[in-house]
């Protein structure tokens, strides 16, 4: 319906506050890469904050990026050396691609490895736009029965996947969840997925909490802002009769740390999936004496190929699997 | 409604073949002991077992036994160091015991204690009894909405809990379950909750496949007792779209566990969980080269804990937990 | 030499700076018990701040309590079900002793267990006496070649075997670790024995160093109250020409803490042996952006199995072995 | 002082038996690769067994294959994409070098890619030859202080570096190792180096066994063909003072395997390093009621990095560290 030889629209951030949509060339894949034809990409709240501020962190937008790592669509243009797809696939994309075989990546955790390529995190682009070539292998296909819009949501769902995991949520697991935003939700459902038996969700707004508990939680617990840490993780403990074994922060309020710290059972785990100030004051004694282990995550690896909800799985290039 | 005092109808295996109803004394809970009126007792594969051949392996009914460790009952006599239950209390009972506090016990693998107490396996009793002593540690108070039969079935259901953790089995796995009797339905509730994403289940019985298909199994396969190992293992593979990442063996014959090593993928996991002859040929090198682990499970441990089915929480004495 | 029945000669601790040298009755040991004649016993740190504060944190000297927990003596005495000693043997104690079987003792964790009994942990008694009684199973047999003397420092060796395995040393591991007071150095002997391959470890003295040297440090470093966290982390980096995988914080000390977050690879470990003030400020977005998990450690359990340096084993009783 | 435009010397298997030393052309390093002028490369079993039998297994030599994997040169061209290496470097060259970003592979296992490249395994060229250019990545630089012969010999060190990772020998771990030939006596090193503290190695040859006990075996251990599998096991625990935890079995003899199941304490482990037959007969019952885990080793991975004999790293370039 467009001319594919010019038109490549794009969603730009040129500099904070400054985002165009502009036409680009539509790139050419490599040996390795497959072209997309772009089709859903959600809008992640870094988008939003690179727009805003023109940065996070140390990540600073110093020349055009183009936004977007939320991401499905159909495959275009194959190259030649690509073996697991092919021309007319429906994919969801994996953002972040190894750029070196260093150790990380060596030893499966390829989302530390410092060098790489991760979609609209400066200075790379990102695939809000019409045309994107990507890696292949980190390309995966969707059933037929998993809309576009669905696969764009794999890779927020990723994040609770690997901070789940991270947290060792098994069967019978009891788990308090600081946040019911988007993150929290997901984590609440990759839990319960995972076999956790009793969910504790707390927010500020009851609001959230009521999809919350649509969507499985067993206890929703409204704070407030001025409610003392230690507090909260006693409110937690009576609704469960006993401390929760693993607790995912996705608020990176610092008081919201803390309780999660106290709220935690001796042996337990607290995984930090919220991003708060460079510093924080936390009660680590009480941690380190009860063996509270804290862990963070950064984005996720090897996600795709366990994802119930889609039941993908890349080993098998060209099966398509019905849930 | 009977006598306390005198009557305890218990359900005793004196020698191969000799099973006999009789009255015995209504046991005394020592100090860290409940006693229990028994409500449901599960009989077990073991239990027709040790009647019908007196023996199962090295364990030799060599004097009278009662037989039955799948049970629930009451708490109607508490010892007096015991704090986590009370008169009334409706129990699960986990049959295995430990009697020292050995290596095996302090690193948190208690099943494999060599001097474990265990009901029904001689020489010790069992609990297929009006009235029983137990261990008020190894009691789990039953949520209300938990009834009496459930409960017994508890101590089955640990077996597939046990099992599943050997496994690995988590969010995403693909699962092999090698027959659909008791203990392989069990597997398939479990590695469903933990998060499997795609189970086969095999038997030679058809109707058996039915109850799997209806309790999850994303696909039943009738099998034969002519089929090849390895051809069974492409069958599987061609399922899948994959060779599944775990095997749960539950058949105990030496075919079935052939396959179950040819069927599952490089770096994956074999459960033996069904029982065959003391020596078993295989292809440890297909295995081996391939790194495929076989793993074994003797009973459980920490199982009740953690239990999805009755959310019941041993560490929160008192407290009744709504499913 | 003294009269057994009456002299039980103790160091008991009244009160805050209230130590007194007392005449206590010589103890009954129960079934599963033994009584010792203690041999050596050594002074902690806990001791002497338990004697001029009176408490540490939240334990309170409120009654007289008998101080020592790092300990050797010789059995006199044998409760009637004990099995693994005795009369005469030469063991080791380990001061730690459940005393319920809860959910941390059945999986392996009995450190966390809330009510376990600690030897001169209030209100627990400890064993700088003539005669102590101790449970059978936590008293580990010394082969011949290894003195009292010895016996007794396997506790405060426990402590770093704990905190190695805690971090997960192994063979290539390079690790940083804080402090080279008594701590330090048998972290860093145990880390060695676990295959490290480069250890750097720091002191503000520069005298405990050579200790560190001689005792197979890679890389003493000699620190300064104002070095910065992030300077100290660089340096460790330019020592090693990497990060290290794993840091062993031994000081408590709050620039310390952070020193070791900065310090530590992606994917790492930061082991918090140290012990400081309740609250810590941290570079808590750091270690969660890098996965850098933050680890307690409280006491230790299961160790006394496993050391290599006396080799002794609890699981073989009778059994003596050389070294 | 030859002419590197055409002389590359190179040892070809052309069929069983048929085995030629000629001269090849000197290959051009693609882009992520180095050319290495090669100093020392060691003779395996398997280039034996390639040249007598003309394959392994499945492995077959149907066109000429360049022999030899342990080894390494000098690099004395780079490509230009590669930054961890210059000319001049002296290397250990790890032959497995993955091909396809495959799950194996994103998970840390890339020796188990099917696709793997791995010198001198049918079709894929050794270096057993003068010039040869492999993957930078999986080209490990030398410390000052240790020789290309050395540097050669981290290549079957490496089998025992996995198979002792995969064994979770750890600090005060008992071990038997079931022969003493030149892998038996590479994993003696590793466990001791990873801390096992007592170490039983057999073999049918007393001879081997004086060397396994310069080499730091506590109890080298005679046997003898006719010796039963679980008299075997009933003399290693009678040395010991009870079940090894870990048995590591280098023979791939049938009667060895048993034994080896036997042995070993309940909860323990069995790594098969040594390869048998295709199908082998074991007691996979008594295995499977004690939880002795067995498994496999191909090969290894990431095992490089952590090497503690050399000490190299392979994540700081251009760093030598000295041991």
């Amino acid at each position: 319906k467009y001319n594919m030889e010019k038109e490549n629209l794009s969603v730009v951030l040129h500099s904070q506050g400054d985002l165009r949509l502009e036409q680009r060339p539509i790139p050419e894949p490599g040996p390795n890469e497959v072209l997309l034809q772009m089709h859903s990409v959600g809008i992640c709240g870094s988008d939003v904050h690179f727009w805003q501020n023109g940065r996070i962190g140390d990540y600073v937008v110093k020349k055009p990026m183009v936004l977007g790592h939320e991401a499905s669509g159909r495959v275009v243009k194959v190259g030649s050396a690509v073996k697991n797809l092919k021309e007319g696939d429906r994919v969801a994309v994996e953002p972040g691609v190894p750029r070196e075989i260093d150790e990380f990546f060596k030893s499966g955790k390829y989302n530390l490895s410092p060098t790489i390529f991760f979609c609209a995190t400066p200075p790379d682009d990102g695939n809000l736009c019409r045309f994107y070539k990507h890696s292949a292998n980190f390309c995966y296909k969707l059933p037929d029965n998993v809309t576009y819009e669905e696969g764009a949501l794999i890779e927020p769902l990723s994040v609770a996947i690997h901070a789940c995991r991270r947290a060792g949520v098994t069967l019978g697991s009891s788990v308090l969840i600081c946040g019911a935003g988007p993150i929290g939700l997901v984590c609440l459902l990759v839990a319960k997925a995972m076999g956790a038996s009793q969910v504790v969700i707390t927010d500020l707004s009851a609001d959230r909490l009521v999809m919350a508990k649509e969507l499985g939680a067993d206890f929703p617990l409204t704070v407030k802002r001025e409610d003392g840490p230690e507090e909260m993780a006693k409110r937690v403990e009576g609704l469960l009769g006993a401390q929760p074994h693993i607790t995912i922060e996705c608020t990176g309020v610092e008081s919201s740390v803390q309780a999660a710290i106290y709220a935690t059972r001796p042996g337990g785990v607290v995984v930090l999936v919220g991003l708060g100030a460079a510093m924080t004051t936390v009660p680590l004694l009480n941690a380190a004496l009860r063996e509270v282990d804290i862990r963070g995550v950064f984005r996720y690896c090897n996600t795709p190929v366990c994802c119930t909800y889609c039941n993908r799985d890349n080993q098998s290039p060209g099966h398509t699997i019905n849930i």
